[in-house]
């Protein structure tokens, strides 16, 4: 099911969606570091923060995988976490986005 | 050369010693940890913030080794640091104190 064909149109929109979710993702994070950050209070806290990191880097560098194969699951996901809108993937043909959006709802 | 007796009281002081220059050395840590954070500026600072993290916590958790075999040792480095005093180990054995400064100066 998951092997498609991407044009060179839909590939740049793929992309800068992928881009763009990353960056949310990633500025949501850096909002988080710096409220957990600046309530360090000792060292506990310091190494919750670092365990924090650590499952956060972890988690977002297994998620983000730009493989044609694995994209319209990728896709799917960020969009059940909110990080891509269906907006963001306009373009794409409408069997993927049906299937981005199809499957988002199943990851709820 | 390290083996050394350490009495009930020298217990008691290096203990505490030991506590404190932990303490002080995560005080300073939290302060670079928010410093940092708050300069976070994109997911590679976010990165750089883990690692300098994973690199830290390794360094801490191997140098506070409170085995007294070693111990002789560590609080040599540790006021080579600068994260004890001789004041702090007032009380231990002239041998032991003089031992602690020879050794913390040979690590400079």
């Amino acid at each position: 099911m998951m092997e498609q064909n991407w044009s060179k149109k839909e590939k740049a929109i793929a992309r800068r969606a992928f881009e763009n979710a990353y960056e949310k993702e990633c500025k949501d994070l850096m909002n988080q570091i710096q409220k957990r950050a600046s309530g360090v209070k000792d060292s506990a806290d310091i190494w919750r923060l670092h365990d924090f990191l650590t499952k956060k880097r972890k988690e977002i560098d297994g998620k983000y995988d730009y493989r044609y194969s694995v994209l319209i699951l990728v896709f799917a996901r960020l969009m059940q976490e909110g990080w891509l809108t269906v907006d963001e993937i306009e373009g794409l043909s409408e069997d993927k986005i049906s299937k981005i959006r199809h499957l988002a709802e199943g990851f709820i």
